[in-house]
């Protein structure tokens, strides 16, 4: 591991009350040469899911050996693992819940999941209700500082994913997915992804794709100012995700598009 | 002073205007060495006493040093004070309205409070209005850099402190408390220590706890997920504080508990 | 340009996506020893004229050669040009829509704009929906290690500016403007500075000033506890312009204040 590593950090906790800067407290005490990046601490209260799209959307972007924390932790204190997921080129630090269920489906080269038993590098006093700053930060700074990852703990297999809904063919040429993300623009975030997509247009190369939801079309543009109106339109995302969207409008909040709703592609 | 320390911010300022940011870059351009951490800037406008229980929740997770600057200043423009607190392991910076209340009561080996008069460490221009920008921090910067805390001002002894509630024992083996903070899960934190139950209990080692709010029970658990169901249930927190929760649930909207609501602690 | 400039962030990306933390992690790859500070993400989405504003009133509070990109971008993946402004002592980078219109106002020495075209310092994967990560944050990293602003493409004129609302004299010793931004503290600042005010006065030294905001007066005062009563008062604010406000209260919610009403002073 380099010397000085990046630790990041995604949590629920809100940004009104002291619990993340408490968290970074702990981890300059132990290793004040570390750099830490909020990726978000506006989580929904307890949504695992949440929680393991937006590190799935964000831990590449990042330098190799980053260390990846993320506590969306409604167990807390419970018998529910900490654990320490290594891939070729990340670190990840969280409850065994399912948070980085997405991490696990990605190919990777290596994959090994610790379950953090060394007390050793807690903070001496352990609360049973906050291990963001117990557990969760001081393990993260050890890291940081070069401490084999074996120290903290055996490695397991049974760790916890939570099911995320996964697009289906459901008669021919008629992919089917569901809204599984909105962000602060109100655009949605379908699990349709661009090489299912792409799938479906090779079974007829001639054909037109169309793209709806509840009936309602919402045609295919490349960017956001190509819409010429305030109608519902969708597009390739940046993280190659189909998205519904309205041009300087909120299609959440106007089409009524919450996650969980179907979305369905056709190629006619 | 250790060359490179922390300096924290804590404020009313919210994260809408670019308010904290300008602090930064104040501090940055007088120390390009330091390492600022946001404690939150989401502190109810105007209102001290969060601003005192959020720096008193966390300054003790940050290492020796650390200068905590904490602006919630409705007073800003007028003869309130600008002061810097000294402690045994610990600095904090900001106006002299009791926002450090809480910091006064506890034990420390040494506390000394200086009144702010240098203006040599102050912004050339000064405001009536932003003493964030104009007076804390650059403050706080020269002093992570190292400079004597005597060059800032003269030691007062006369500083603000305000009223937070404590509990009282109201009648034999009841104690009562009152609900101080509401974090953003909708836990409800009294101002009952772990330590002030502990005494009640050792008046009959052999009796029973319970808590009640507007006489509704709340029984107490060890962490959030023991609760079996959505009903109102207590736990001593991370802080040392008796809290109210609901498990995966809002304990403040559901069961409608705001600040300032009495608490009552039993043993029968 | 120094070895470990800083780079500020001001979007429209809000605090609840990890977009900001991704662009975080693109500038940590290509230079590990910048520091990055967060200006606001709390941009109305797609709101220019915020922007701009803010921009405005930070940039200075920050070292020479700080990097300041802004990110507020409806027509992203459009032909709207990416640009990196050069003044005497600071550099911008952002969309050419508007963002950076109060920056060009201002008197500068030098002040040049570089249509951003050298894809070699983009990522190699780009996308139409998310330049904040594709080519902004990879070109201010680039730009902090020393890159020569040169080599990021050619120099243009015709760069675009946003109209924000100027003051005028609309009869003898009257001057008329409006409120152009609300902070967090419900304060409304107007677009009449200081120096127009005391061009006013200076018609008439002997003259009584007077504020008024839909024919309600607004006495001046000094600094926000200065007024007696939670009535409407005025003072100049410490960007050095005219404020409206309530002292421990909130005027825009409280006295119904926008963004756009008209604002009046009189000298009589």
């Amino acid at each position: 591991m380099q010397h000085n590593p990046l630790i990041t950090l995604t949590t629920d906790f809100g940004y009104k009350d002291p619990f993340v800067g408490i968290m970074k407290g702990i981890i300059f005490d132990i290793n004040p040469f570390v750099k830490i990046v909020d990726i978000t601490h506006d989580i929904s209260p307890q949504n695992i899911l949440e929680a393991a799209l937006s590190i799935e959307m964000s831990f590449e972007s990042f330098p190799y050996n980053t260390i990846h924390v993320v506590v969306v932790d409604p167990d807390v204190g419970s018998t529910r693992r900490p654990i320490l997921v290594m891939t070729d080129r990340h670190y990840f630090i969280g409850p065994d819940n399912g948070v980085f269920s997405q991490i696990y489906k990605l190919k990777h080269e290596t994959l090994s999941v610790i379950h953090i038993t060394s007390e050793h590098y807690f903070l001496p006093q352990r609360s049973s209700t906050f291990h963001g700053r117990d557990i969760f930060a001081p393990v993260a700074a050890w890291l940081s500082r070069g401490i084999d990852p074996s120290k903290f703990g055996e490695p397991i297999t049974g760790y916890v994913a939570i099911s995320v809904p996964v697009p289906f063919i459901s008669e021919k040429h008629v992919l089917e997915g569901e809204i599984i993300y909105i962000d602060r623009f109100g655009n949605a975030t379908t699990n349709l992804k661009n090489k299912e997509i792409n799938d479906l247009c090779t079974s007829n190369p001639a054909g037109i794709l169309k793209v709806f939801i509840k009936e309602k079309e919402a045609p295919l543009k490349n960017h956001y100012s190509e819409a010429e109106d305030a109608e519902l339109y969708s597009l390739i995302n940046s993280f190659g995700y189909l998205e519904l969207f309205v041009y300087r409008g909120n299609a959440s909040s106007v089409f009524d598009i919450h996650v969980g709703k179907k979305v369905k592609v056709t190629l006619s």
